[in-house]
């Protein structure tokens, strides 16, 4: 959700910096590139911008909040242009909710804001006023520096509030917009309900969004997008799959069900799935294909690659053409360090096969069925690392009978 | 949803006793613990309700149907304080559905009942009356037996009903009271669609309840729960989740996309999934994690303990902080019998490992890749299990050659 | 959808023709076995039905569009009544659409079509009628062919245009019909939105047709059918499945969550899932059981067989109660070659075995768990082809401690 914000803001603005609370670690991750500025007090909304400072630059700033996550860069666009009205000096947004209840409201006279009066402090009539402040402005970087500076903390909770720099700005004979936007827009979130519902409807926005650039889902409430997701037109997707962040995939592709995907690429006319699972720091080329119960990590698949079955591929690099079979296990990690397994082009990895990293495969290889792979293969080479078989008559029979005679003796 | 309406049941009433028909053995399994009773012979639901009159005891008897199973523990809660009302000698449910169609009309004055009249017998202004019998009544142990013993069978089909005993209290002198209660509640459920209705509000009302709960569900409309899942607070669920019964997850846990739990405990901070089953019996501690393609059957994971990828863990007991490769599968079953697998602290299994039960771990062995392991490892030790590798040069691209050849030639 | 609207054809009309553009082949395969004729050039929706004339034969022909799929049997029913009614010549299917918008207006007086008035050429007037021409038509073989041919392209786009049969009629003084049916029905599709909500629509009715016909679908909504998708009574569907073409399941089955089905038959009482993939050509007997992580293609089940977890069941035939064991793979692609495994009754394969096809293994035989299995195994035999298992000791802790060591020197 904060990536969606991100996004809408990084549309509109030219440098974002994020503040954030000193216990929101995993936030700051979510947050990059952008600069992350830890508030370590929490001394209220005028306190946490003004931590920012050193970032506020010249030119226009604008405050928003991670519990107000949907706003669209379109809003934001309105609300940049709104400031830059001739004589407006603060733009706010604003919003008109069914429910209007205890949000501050905004007190305006032809368009123009004379203050925000907070719900408690309100007036009966004041009350009645359904236009309610969504706390996100916008004013000239140097400006609101010097209002910043100039709130007070003489409140009950001994806060600095930026909502009173509209009455610095109304003291300083500058005009105050107020933008109105969609309540979907601004609503706070502030249940884990409010929350199911935001994301509902960032899901549905990113749903429409892709099908308008010409990608089919078939059935779109089944699918779930990151805000960076990135499809190519005639991509098409099955129902039940999830994109998490970081995933681009090219024309052609078919992404089928069940399949889950995150921080890959995945080439033109490539059909991933159904049950495919695409981690971090995969790529597969044109025409390539990754099948049901199979794990890619870190790992490229050249041009018409396969790895269809029951597979789990990490930290390898498999040419052009190869052929991944059923079972297939790459052993990258011995507890302690990661290995690499590289694999030549048109090599053919007979089923359930255990390459055992670091390891190479020769181009044109072939590996038998059932190997253990703790050497490098030469190219054109066959290796075998399996046992050999052998039958015991009769003695599947005797074995069965002998267990069947345990059990019925209890 | 049987499980719905007995674990709402279960919140009012000290005792719950099942009536089933003799044919119905598998409801009996989804009762336990409570008693069954069943009914030999189909004449009707005042029958029905006698079959379990040796479990009455002293107190308040109401009768629950299993077609109604959507009825919460606060209805029945306002059901039993109208029951204790001042003389009052029974108490039913009543509701005034949006069709009223062919249900029994409810007939009333000043709050109390006169009769309960079936649609077939009504009169045109009886039919008229919007208030519906939804079956369900209260009343005390002793009186409630006495009436049912008198309820006769001289009608059409020579049934007892349930609803005469209203005709029993009336002429006994005491008040009936109705309680109305919501028809989404109180409805019949006689088709399959109307039954996928009655589940879907029951997902609701149980996914809201985890929510309110402090659980995150990413999308709401997507998990599925039992009426016995327990979730913390601070429990994060991705989309598409499956809670089959006996599950509870603690605080901090994580369940990923398209994963499927059922009689299993998750620890504190643990990570389930993507497509991970945890099964009966499994208990994850603080902090394991359970991957893809992973089944985990009456098995505990330890502490820290991890089995990232395409696994089966039968019958196992892992130690904390152990490792489980990708590919690991223990054979746990003979076709007769089914066999432990015990594994020490910070053990570490490579990747395809065979562990044939009965077998022994010991604390921080190492299990080489491919291994099969049919013997006890003692504590600090490396097993192998592996045939020697083999690399004969050209004979992958002969191999190849040969079988294209073949191809070709038909 | 478009084997939506064969179906729905088919059930009404005894031959079917698809007519389709010269680049759209994957839609002839969809087509099978009905014959399928490429208009070669675009000269518009008259010249398209002209390609298929050979066909018309005696009797009706009807023109149906790939753009409205949703069309029912039912409605083309009642499309056929009305051309069969006294002195109607000409059947057409209409609509009176929430937003008639740009949809050409059927100008009708007492029932009957006057004329078909195209939106660019309606007055006023005629754009405020409400009834709009859906384009779908129904008349004698011998008189459509004969308007067909009189249909001229003297218009902007020089295109021949099927509406203006409707005036071929009217000027040989025949009755020309206007079937009403459901907007839902009959409206086009003309962007990746409409199509998701046209598969919406279509899912809608084969979930509510398969619970009519006595299936249980837990979560209706989040399960996916395909048009020819027969489910017996009493099969049971829960959460999460995606059926593509070619299903038959029989009574008693269950069809476990996240289980993808297509071209397959599960036999009666069978269990499916959850996480079963059942490809083309899969059949399962009556008690099979394929469980989580299974992909099964071209393979037969016999009855009370099993295959429980983490395997690949690829052109293979599996005898009556035999047991696969966990991670079992066949091999069954050479990379030119399908090969076969034949698996007799009462077999138990030993878990994580690869069985290299062509391989026979006979009754009641047993393979040890971890065999790699190259030659035929007879009847009653056990076949062994695993490594023989050493330990070392100590050396599990020496190798982690340099490892270790290693690591921690960077």
């Amino acid at each position: 959700m904060l990536a969606h914000l991100i996004a809408s803001a990084a549309e509109v603005f030219d440098r974002l910096v994020i503040v954030i609370g000193p216990e929101m670690g995993d936030v700051a991750e979510l947050a990059a590139p952008y600069p992350v500025v830890i508030q370590h007090e929490r001394l209220g909304t005028a306190h946490a911008a003004l931590q920012a400072e050193a970032y506020f630059g010249e030119g226009d700033v604008a405050v928003l909040y991670a519990d107000n996550p949907l706003i669209s860069s379109e809003t934001l666009t309105r609300l940049l242009e709104a400031r830059h009205a001739p004589e407006v000096g603060l733009a706010l947004l604003a919003m008109r909710p069914a429910e209007p209840g205890r949000y501050g409201r905004v007190i305006a006279q032809d368009g123009l804001v004379e203050r925000i009066v907070e719900w408690a402090d309100a007036t009966p009539e004041e009350r009645a006023v359904d236009l309610c402040n969504a706390g996100v402005l916008c004013a000239d970087a140097a400006t609101f520096r010097r209002w910043l500076h100039s709130v007070k903390n003489d409140n009950a909770k001994g806060e600095f509030y930026l909502t009173d720099v509209v009455d610095c700005a109304v003291a300083d004979g500058v005009r105050v917009h107020a933008v109105e936007a969609a309540e979907d827009e601004l609503r706070g979130i502030n249940s884990r309900m409010e929350l199911a519902e935001a994301e509902a409807a960032l899901q549905t926005r990113l749903r429409q969004k892709a099908m308008e650039n010409g990608v089919t889902l078939v059935a779109p409430e089944t699918v779930f997008f990151c805000a960076d997701t990135t499809l190519a037109p005639d991509v098409l997707v099955e129902p039940h799959v999830v994109f998490g962040p970081g995933v681009t995939v090219e024309s052609g592709a078919e992404i089928r069900s069940f399949s889950h995907l995150e921080g890959c690429t995945v080439g033109t006319d490539a059909i991933v799935g159904p049950y495919a699972r695409l981690r971090s720091g995969t790529s597969l080329g044109t025409g390539a294909r990754v099948g049901n119960f199979v794990e890619v990590k870190n790992t490229t698949l050249g041009d018409g690659a396969k790895a269809n079955h029951l597979t789990y591929l990490g930290d390898a690099t498999i040419g052009a053409r190869s052929n991944i079979g059923a079972g297939t296990i790459t052993c990258n990690y011995d507890g302690f360090f990661k290995h690499k397994t590289i694999i030549g082009d048109r090599v053919f990895v007979g089923s359930n096969a255990i390459l055992v990293a670091p390891v190479s495969i020769g181009t044109n290889a072939l590996i038998a069925a059932g190997s253990v792979i703790t050497k490098d293969v030469p190219d054109d080479a066959m290796a075998f690392g399996r046992p050999r078989q052998e039958n015991k008559p009769e003695l599947g029979k005797r074995f069965k009978e002998t267990l069947k005679a345990r059990k019925e003796n209890g």
